[in-house]
């Protein structure tokens, strides 16, 4: 049986659709051949794209899907994006709006929410993960005290700043080095453990190689700026059977490929679609309520693409303890919250910040008032005294 | 002394580009910090951005230029994107149009035009590069056959169409071993080399495992969709010193990046820059004389850049031998031309189409005039008769 690759792409108000479709089909398969080829014809054919529906859109734009043979590509990212939109993207306005890959193309997620619940033996309520704050300019020592404080207070994960590479003066190995012995201190004192999604860097081969180093340390997480660095990155670490911990996969420069309305990919595509098929086990990406402008749209795009592959979605930037109610009313307990200045920034310090976190998780959870004067004192109540009700 | 990078960022008219660029240099580097870490203020002073000028452009639009330490990055280009453009690319319109690097950061192309040149034996006058078509659906045996008649032609360099990846009916390997023959042959009978660029596929560390198997089956020039597969896949080839040949980037992706007006960046900035501090030694691109809509602004920005670094440039897509001459009496003959169907479709064939492409370069040398009547019969002249002067 042969399996299809649908793309979905939309064309802006005076482009004709339907011959940019065809020019795809045939242009980013087999192209045009001629007689001295007969004898080939059949297996040219079987690669040819087909252009399978052109839809008129309310606003003057079209859309157009194009079937491709899964046969054209080697089930990995890099020749799928080749395919769908490497020389095409050059032609003009047009912009990849969806990608229906067969269930069996790319990678699964090895942990996804699931196996990271597992780790932590966290099940049922939403997990909260912080960022190590001031991003640059702190030592590996810096990082472990700071763990220190939001350890105690229940913290389930940690993840590096995505602009913190593997530099001298706090090595992604020193870091994890004096980070391990607060995440093993409490898992002795409390049997649960914390992850620290450390941050790789470097070429494709030493991003390879430190995590290797960093998981054969130890360490039980990685982040990876995967668009930045590549989606074929992200497939040979889920690939490698020796770095078996969860990845975190962050969307550093996702706007340059998705945030013109006529260009490039949206964002369901990108950061749903192409990371669960890569193989990421959760995906940060900005979340509607917080300081990025992000359409819910696209964020309702992006989780429904993750979750269909049992992918984490991690929703992002600019969140506090005064938005948790509202966001787990839209996305119910199977989620992650991440918090940078949310969390290192409560006015009684990091560890309220977790607190405030967790206060506010139990009382969505009880389906308590959330009214700030329905709060009592304590660190929830002091978050959006600070922060408002977001 | 501290080395800077700099970058110029676009803001549209409305976008209040000081409180932008100020955001960049601060939110992009080190960030935010309080009195817990006033012992640590020296370092985290030094990571900090700092806005080096605004400018008023002709049409409202905005340039900002903001200076980011180099110390804050590892040198290779994937921490340099999530810098420059990682979050930020998500908080609204703006274009990276110029990135300014030390002289010493990222990686110096190993062979540029001049190692190419050298590996060919061929100085002085412009080189001359095939692609093979049809794209998908040829064997092994296929591409020897069609190598064989633009060989024996004189062409110079042939690579894969960049949407064939490793299949199974024509595995990169097999490709090279069917060819490798009549490269031989040629060498032999004219002591004269021809370049294949082979194209590579896969996860991060299938490319390099089988760059590495085909240059030791005697591979002599690589093909990589730099953007497809990232800019660190392309640094961690460049740095194995095990894969000494040249290797050529394809723009592949590159409009999902630059198209849009106020979003991602500039085409000079990324196949230029970028692709110039990643190690490539060749690099393709649209052409403004070609079938895809390209400004000559941008094309003469990729080619400043790649140049500064002896980067072969390569105008591609939709040349023919009828605009030879045009793009000759622009770029002079330090340039690879490169043709796919302007050499495969050639009406007397592809032997035809090579030859077509040697006489239109003879004829630029010796200043012989080119109009359609000064041509004589030949293959040059059934060329413009089929593709016109362009």
């Amino acid at each position: 049986m042969t399996a299809f690759i649908e793309v979905d792409y939309r064309f802006p108000a005076g482009v004709d659709a339907r011959s940019q479709a065809q020019a795809i089909a045939i242009g980013q398969t087999a192209g045009s051949w001629d007689a001295h080829f007969q004898h080939r014809e059949a297996q040219l054919r079987g690669h040819l794209g087909k252009v399978a529906a052109i839809t008129e859109l309310a606003d003057g734009c079209h859309q157009a899907t194009v079937r491709f043979p899964a046969a054209n590509v080697d089930g990995r990212l890099g020749s799928l994006l080749t395919m769908i939109f490497g020389k095409y993207s050059l032609a003009g306005p047009a912009k990849v709006t969806a990608i229906r890959l067969p269930e069996h193309f790319g990678r699964l997620p090895r942990f996804g929410l699931e196996g990271i619940r597992a780790r932590l033996g966290v099940q049922e309520r939403p997990l909260v993960m912080a960022i190590f704050k001031p991003a640059l300019g702190l030592t590996a020592g810096d990082h472990a005290e700071i763990l220190a404080k939001v350890a105690v207070a229940g913290l389930d994960i940690i993840k590096d700043d995505e602009i913190l590479p593997d530099l001298p003066m706090a090595a992604a190995l020193a870091r994890w080095e004096a980070c391990a012995p607060v995440i093993e201190a409490r898992r002795d004192q409390t049997g649960r453990d914390l992850l620290y999604a450390v941050n790789l860097s470097g070429d494709a081969r030493q991003v390879q190689t430190l995590a290797l180093q960093l998981v054969a340390a130890g360490a039980n997480a990685l982040l990876l700026n995967v668009l930045a660095y590549g989606f074929p990155v992200l497939e040979a670490l889920v690939a490698d059977p020796d770095i078996d911990v969860p990845i975190f996969a962050h969307p550093s420069l996702a706007g340059a490929w998705c945030g013109a309305p006529d260009y490039g990919f949206s964002y369901g595509a990108l950061l749903g679609t192409l990371m669960a098929y890569g193989g990421a086990d959760a995906v940060l990406y900005p979340a509607q309520y917080g300081s990025l402008p992000f359409a819910a749209a696209d964020e309702w795009a992006i989780v429904e693409a993750l979750r269909a592959r049992g992918v984490a979605p991690v929703p992002s930037s600019g969140v506090h303890p005064g938005m948790v109610g509202r966001i787990l009313d839209d996305y119910g307990a199977e989620v992650i919250l991440n918090a940078g200045t949310g969390i290192m920034d409560h006015p009684q310090g990091p560890a309220s910040g977790v607190l405030a976190f967790r206060e506010a998780i139990e009382r969505w959870q009880n389906a308590a008032p959330r009214a700030l004067e329905d709060l009592p004192a304590g660190p929830l109540r002091a978050a959006v005294e600070k922060w408002g009700q977001g």
